[in-house]
């Protein structure tokens, strides 16, 4: 019995998550050290604490707390984002806020609410890829603008909008992760965002800047100011700002936020009511907690800390097993080193001998919209313990090694 | 600042939940007492064994626990999901699976993944608000077709379906809630059922079987085996069959399920990625350890006496204040009793007057997709105490016997 006939045309071409693949092979796989979901380390929850809170949520003396909720979130949290958007120079109303079940959630919500099938939306080389995946499910057409070391490119970026104008293609939005992006760990510059914003202002388009790293920097190398969303400089609210707490409370609570101009937040919500009705009342109440009893404040310096030193760990075993094979920019914050390999590499078809050798990573070619990036790979530093990195760093140079070896023979061969 | 021009087709036509609507305007109302939401009553939750079990899954033990976890959903409660269908007839494997994060993203998954602009999804008359909006939220096209006292109107299904084969019109599936149905209550006989399974195997059509409140028959009228779903005589997996725990442990888990044809519950985790990566992990170890711990078992018996015990008062209260001014089905399960008032009588336009007496429901054309229903309306008996049931019914009485003398003077007055 086949159903495909009656698919949607959406339905046919919704494509696997390249990550969340891996992760499911990397889970049937004996002994792997695993540098390819973007997890956080269960050793840094607030476990004791998440306990009180738990307990107290459920002492029954508060029926609503298990209750269906309103869709635009529980009232006192919504109140609590506006003063942790105020400390990131973020104003918000509670009108401009919608909850979200995780920030993937936001993301279907801006793809639903402003794209038609055929509209582009504008992301970067690389890109999130499960920001790609919520654009494309909606049948939008994707477009990539090159990055530098600043982050975007601007003159790509206007030479792009115009070509596309040009041949009368409805230009929605940019999407930007300034802060730590997912794949490349970058950190866009202070200037480049207000360049960026002012590109959005004379073109008239939305910026959704998607910001689930930024308070995660590592004090060795950045200070907060280098982390100021873009949303924090927006004067006329075309800045749509996703953010959450799964990177520094935990993900299984799937709380995060959108704040977005007034007119916006209003059909987020009446999106979501047809989504999830509502994100979970039981998740809110503790997120909520969590923030009064100053669990997150609390929290955030140790993560700092801690994905630091994994950094310094994975970094430092990089260098020493393979010197200036493969090259990478210094995490300045958030999960990911993100690595170049020499040209000819293939890090989709290296994967195979990685898996060998019981270590596993992401393929960059995912994240870019354009096909390229076959010599990239994303290594997740988060997740992993320092002695497995070091274990893990060591396994993945023996699969380059090996691979790198294999370069100039297929050369060879073709020209035989 | 506006930014209609950038929005989706979708995204400007997306409307309002009616039932949501009234839950906001009754909220902010003092002492009223609402009929309006479909909601568990908080008293019946599990609160001491919800206690007992978040203690124990956020002892630390297993990280998983606050983890991202697969798409499909938490393996255990996969596997637990497995023995609950066989219980109710129904054979599903691991395969056909879908964790949901609620049942309306159930809902928004079968819409996605099958629903093209213009398709048709055929509803019942009156049916479900939730998954109109779902469904009308891709730009579907909603036909409705009628029901008698058995359930869906065979007869006029078939010429409908014929007519819309006839205008080239792509119909891909029925939507039916056979169990204590959204908003009637009404029980769909087992006669029914079969010919309806029959019917869309002769057409080649799927059919959505959405089950919430199957498990809260009522003893006095129903047995069990009157509930049984239309899934469980499915041959060739044309039945998508949704149920959930909202209204069994909490809605606040947020916790649901699809079982479909193993092609198609591929479909829905792919979707599902884009949606929310992952239904909460932690809230679905509650619900597993509720299951597991035989907490569900032991809150289903009491349950089903609870609500038949509110079903009753209501009930009583409506015939002892109203007579033979109102008219309805006896529930035989469920959350609602669906009400019709003498024709000329519009239920939206009378909700002023019922709040000016401090009682709040659920007009009911809103749920019919032909516009029609205006003398309808839905009370919801599951949320409020026997007390307060009789004070609201008193209050609801007034209103009506109120109503029902403007309607001689209305016509009056249109002939004068």
């Amino acid at each position: 019995m086949s159903f495909e006939h009656l698919l949607s045309r959406a339905g046919e071409r919704m494509q696997q998550s390249a990550i969340r693949q891996m992760g499911t092979v990397a889970a049937s796989l004996p002994d792997v050290i695993s540098f390819a979901p973007g997890y956080p380390a269960p050793e840094t929850f607030a476990w004791d604490d998440y306990r009180t809170i738990a307990d107290d949520v459920l002492s029954g003396a508060d029926g609503t707390a298990l209750q269906y909720g309103p869709t635009r979130g529980f009232g006192p949290l919504l109140d609590t984002l506006v003063s942790l958007l105020a400390a990131r120079g973020i104003t918000s109303t509670v009108e401009q806020l919608q909850l979200t079940t995780g920030s993937q959630q936001g993301l279907d919500l801006v793809a639903r609410v402003l794209l038609d099938p055929g509209d582009v939306a504008l992301v970067e080389l690389p890109s999130y890829t499960g920001a790609l995946t919520a654009f494309r499910n909606v049948m939008a057409s994707l477009v990539g603008v090159r990055r530098d070391d600043e982050g975007i490119d601007l003159d790509h970026l206007e030479t792009t909008v115009a070509r596309l104008s040009a041949e009368g293609r409805r230009v929605k939005f940019l999407y930007l992760v300034p802060n730590f992006q997912n794949p490349t760990g970058a950190l866009m510059s202070l200037a480049r965002r207000r360049a960026v914003l002012d590109w959005a202002l004379r073109r008239d388009l939305i910026i959704v800047e998607d910001d689930p790293y930024g308070a995660l920097y590592f004090e060795d190398t950045t200070s907060p100011d280098e982390t100021r969303p873009i949303k924090a400089d927006d004067r006329d609210g075309r800045v749509i700002y996703l953010s959450s707490f799964s990177k520094t409370l935990s993900p299984a609570f799937r709380v995060a936020w959108v704040t977005a101009h007034p007119s916006l937040a209003a059909r987020f919500e009446t999106a979501k009511q047809a989504l999830d009705l509502c994100t979970g009342n039981f998740d809110q109440r503790m997120v909520y907690e969590s923030c009064r009893r100053g669990v997150l404040d609390r929290q955030v310096p140790k993560l700092r800390a801690f994905y630091q030193r994994n950094r310094t760990v994975m970094q430092e075993a990089l260098r020493e097993r393979l010197g200036d094979r493969i090259t990478w920019a210094i995490p300045r914050g958030g999960f990911f080193l993100w690595a170049s390999l020499p040209e000819g590499v293939d890090t989709m078809k290296m994967l195979d001998r990685a898996m060998r050798h019981r270590v596993i990573y992401v393929a960059g070619s995912p994240f870019f919209v354009d096909g390229s990036g076959q010599q990239t790979l994303r290594l997740a530093f988060s997740f992993v313990q320092p002695a497995r990195l070091v274990e893990g760093v060591e396994r993945l140079s023996t699969a380059i090694m090996e691979e790198l070896e294999t370069i100039p023979k297929l050369a060879a061969k073709q020209e035989g």
